[in-house]
């Protein structure tokens, strides 16, 4: 139980997350082998890319969570901490759609 | 009120988004006007990219309005109708993301 | 033959590019459509990810062009008309990644 | 000097490309950490993003030394040189922007 009263969605899937972020992290990693071995542009950015598209699947399956759990909860409980989650949740994906 | 029982979120702003999607549509026009006058690709290629941006906004604003409206109605009837709606948001967050 | 001295690249594919972006046109004149008709979110936002895609797909088509035409040309031509190019074009592949 | 007979464009930025993967490195850490502290969804998510932007911003850095170097100099060594550069870049913009 956290400083909002419940779990939060992700929560259940904790471990699932923590191995993805340590690929991201190796990944993160071997691309800056990459860089120092001289390695050939066009194959950087291909891993850059890659590394991009996992941390998207990361914050896609956070959202879902968040939406499922945090936000639906929020909606039940009253109007104003609905309105409160929509509206936190819909600036998170503005940025998320613009990073 | 639609099949849904309800009216979607955007329905209030009706007006606000066909201004703008009709702005969208002459833009797209323009940009044509310019491919037929032998534009400069580069100042093709900004007006297209002010297309997106305006269209991404329209996105974000409907995923807003649905998240408020249709979302937070469905999690006040009943579990299977909120998983149901946060299913299909998340979905369409996915694809706005990846498009 | 326009003021730069050469036809842009994406000249000899005008009517493709034409046709391309009337079907755009026609796309956001749908979608306006639907929000007219209090069609679902969920629907609407399907058709704007499908715009947003085609859209894209020119962005990339014309850029592509613009690196085979003008900016080799220019790199034939001078080292500094070469890097003004680059330049430009890598300013325009940030707005598009951004967009 | 590597196997394309010339040093890439990134070369000579080598050591800040690696200042900043190292702290994307580090950033991806932090984010996992948050997960283990079960922080709030939305804290993660904004960080998620904000790395995501440093990764595109070293993924155009990249583009803009490989145009600038690879490309400029295949487009001067010969036709066919040139063309496959343009093809090769064109596609790892093509995946900058899908992902």
């Amino acid at each position: 139980m956290n400083e909002h009263g419940h779990d939060h969605g992700y929560v259940a899937d904790k471990e699932a997350y923590l191995k993805r972020l340590r690929r991201i992290e190796g990944q993160v990693r071997g691309i800056a082998k990459m860089v120092e071995n001289d390695t050939y542009c066009i194959d950087i950015l291909t891993q850059v890319s890659a590394v991009t598209k996992a941390l998207q699947a990361v914050s896609l399956g956070l959202l879902d969570d968040h939406l499922a759990s945090c936000v639906v909860d929020a909606a039940r409980s009253s109007t104003d901490e609905g309105e409160e989650k929509v509206r936190e949740a819909s600036a998170a994906i503005a940025r998320l759609v613009r990073s």
